[in-house]
């Protein structure tokens, strides 16, 4: 590991703390900060486009929006992510500060259990032209704005027309955020395991419109019909893109994964017992 | 009845044949209408205001959008609403075209049904003065804006602390609005003879905070944590109040209600299986 | 207070333990308690009968279920009932052991905050004759027994047929027994400072038949058309009645509640958000 | 085809005379009916299990129900079942009437479209011994018995605890079961294209345990703890099993699949819609 990308979330003393700690522990390795850490410690600084093309390893110090974040600089390079959770417990930062540099020495033995994540590719057409073309670890949102008022949208399936939706919007979801806003709004949990999309109404106006899972290579779609206005197109809770009529809005797995380090003692189901309280009384 | 107000959905023809029809039938009677119809019927029109405080009998003529219009027209006064329907069933405007002149020969003969639905009182205080006062037939939404970030809204009853919610948003709505958006929500169906207020978090991030649906003497009240921004109000699918932080959301039981016409062949569980497609395999 | 009844769990060291505390702090008062306990304590017994209708106070050792059984020996009698808790927090023994004595105390200077709470009354008839005639602090259950069929239940509302529901049943509960069996089967959380039922079908067929609430004084019934078989009836967790079709299942307000002592410092929110997690992450 | 089965609901006209129309019209091809079939028809019957291991084809007249039960006749064998359906729609048997002699056609021309579906393969232990070794095309059901009591159930995934469920019950359901009983417990539909199974507890007591999606060639298991009684386990709505305190119930993909035959112009969203009524207002 040559070089280290350190991703961390804004104005955390803690994160000032582990880069420089990190920084003495290796002093061999080069390590790539954004801007705002770099200040933060007093050090120089990298867009984030050049972390994303030039870390061997990204350490993301924060939580799961951090890691989102992250993932999103290193686009499609299979590059290995160890979340450090400097937070509450995350469903993606699973790995505490204790824990940090046991796991960073197995990652350097090249011990470490590297499980990969499916993502989706979410491309926005708009006369003709791509106007989004987006890598996405969580959940594409499709919503409507500010007003209650409910929205008409036409899913399509492998160009097999689905359903007219009439719901405050409607999420797509890798198993990996299955876990995140789906949950909330009904949606199932999907083993990451499973190369899946779930498609989750957001509120549908007819109650039988329920959550759906289909297999993660059938490509999804979203028509906007003439009509909609006030429709926002949301990525891994990042961009909140005003919609037009006549929009067309892509969803399929995308060619590439998420690397992400995991604590081979921690599985999957201990992770939501914890975070979701399962079996407390 | 020496005055009527007949409040009808813009732009249908249904609605300008009905309204002749009306006039011819009940010569003796001044009917009133708004700007719109007035227009699409070569009548003189009146101001919404006048047509509420001058009505002793209101015809709807149009979906249940324009039932909660003609309600808030009326404000405070116990003038009966007759709900025609011009479109799909609707859930207040129950009564069909060929309906409209057997239930009105009751109305006039003093023998209709008349239900009366309780109302809340929404106010919205800033700065220690009253934003919003304002009456509610349906529901009183306090939702998130476009980007599908998630707020820290704080429920009080009663000056009793309730819970911190981190959700899309909240619904307080009356019996009659419980078969409107807080249905889609995830909320109990409540019957119009109950005085009660249903409180509804939309999409929350704990599992475990359910609707609740409280006595309607029971005051409510939100508060916008300081760290809040792009929240809105939205009363009866009409209003998009942008609220600040500091701002006080006060949702209680109206001293007055909505009088509603009905047609007691036609009861409240059928409207519902009807509606709801009950008992269809 | 001449005469406290003590219901206790049994088999617990704990209620043994309080029951001599009480006597010793009390030497004035007479304590009933029943088989079991006696024995436990070496103490002479009563009946539950007549525990139940003797005591001028009945203190719970014990759990929900405990407390439940209390109310079932009072049947009408309006005697308060104060619910110390000896497990994980209960919602209707709310008192831990260490509060009991200072609420014991307020209970005997007359200043306890007494909280009735509303009972249904279930009748079963069959052939003409009442089979069954019970009060209910928390829910009536009719379910289909073992086997993953389901069944086909007509519902009926002050004397209006509301629907036929196909499910594994149907639970008729008060506000008290809201956050019971109604919870998990989906239905909302209701104040029981709200005299209401609560009818919540578990696992419809049809997914737009949704938990409902009508006034505490509407009568409802259920009626097992001729074709059903392996249908039960129980009431507060406790009977397990075999229905038989032409079976009639009535639901009402009883004229009797419940009187919970309550600490008042120990609101009903507070309790929800202990006990379901509520504003944790 | 030299032989094909007629699976038909029992006692229905349309059953028999569509027999005898299709031996009129296929002179040379062998008919094999069941006992309850074959007397309805005057024909000679033949055993389930013969009937299952003969048939080139098999034609279902009647609903899922039927379907289910020729499927199981089958075992594991790879032959074409066409479900005719003879009440409501089917999710399974979703060829009316009018199409079973064009759709026949395609079968016999080798042009019908055929869809493998994912089965389970349903392994009780007991003893050390296997009690149940059976094939699944819907679902694996455990629940409590008729009393409204909660049972703990602990649930293991390819070896790794899971949680502990205190339920009414779960359901283990294939893609194609996942329309059935597993969408009245709120579980997610899943596509019949994915190989996957779906775990949907049954009015959990805790909220946050809700419904997931794990690989279809992932080991689900459950335990019975010591303290259970009156536990059943049913599979695909046919057999209810009482279960004993320590007995396994092991649920994985099996590596057969059941083969139904396809009208290609009636895609899986189109019998969504017809079936959940999605679309309508």
């Amino acid at each position: 590991m040559k070089t280290i990308g350190l991703v961390a979330k804004p104005r955390t003393a803690e994160g000032v703390a582990l880069a420089k700690e990190l920084k003495e522990r290796l002093p061999d390795t080069t390590f790539l900060v954004e801007a705002h850490h770099g200040q933060a410690l007093g050090w120089p600084h990298v867009s984030g486009e050049e972390l994303g093309y030039r870390s061997d390893l990204v350490i993301v110090l924060g939580g799961d929006g951090t890691l989102i974040h992250a993932a999103r600089l290193l686009k499609g390079r299979a590059v290995p992510i160890l979340g450090v959770n400097l937070g509450s417990l995350g469903f993606l930062t699973e790995v505490p500060v204790p824990e940090l540099f046991p796991m960073l020495d197995k990652v350097l033995a090249g011990q470490a259990v590297i499980e990969p994540r499916m993502k989706l590719l979410c491309r926005v057409y708009r006369d003709g032209k791509v106007l989004v073309d987006d890598e996405v670890l969580n959940d594409v949102v499709i919503a409507k704005g500010a007003l209650a008022t409910i929205q008409d949208l036409e899913l399509v399936s492998d160009g097999t027309f689905v359903t007219r939706l009439r719901a405050d919007g409607v999420i797509f979801s890798t198993p990996t955020g299955s876990t995140a806003y789906t949950l909330s709004a009904g949606g199932p949990i999907v083993s990451p395991a499973l190369d899946a999309v779930i498609v989750t109404p957001i509120c549908p106006h007819a109650l039988t419109q329920r959550p759906f899972v289909v297999p993660g290579d059938q490509q999804l779609e979203v028509r906007l019909p003439g009509e909609s206005n006030e429709v926002y197109l949301t990525i891994d809770g990042k961009t909140g893109l005003p919609m037009r009529r006549g929009d067309r809005v892509e969803v399929r797995k995308s060619g590439n994964r998420a690397h992400l380090v995991r604590n081979p003692e921690r599985d999957y189901f201990s992770v939501l017992r914890q975070k979701l309280h399962w079996g407390e009384r």
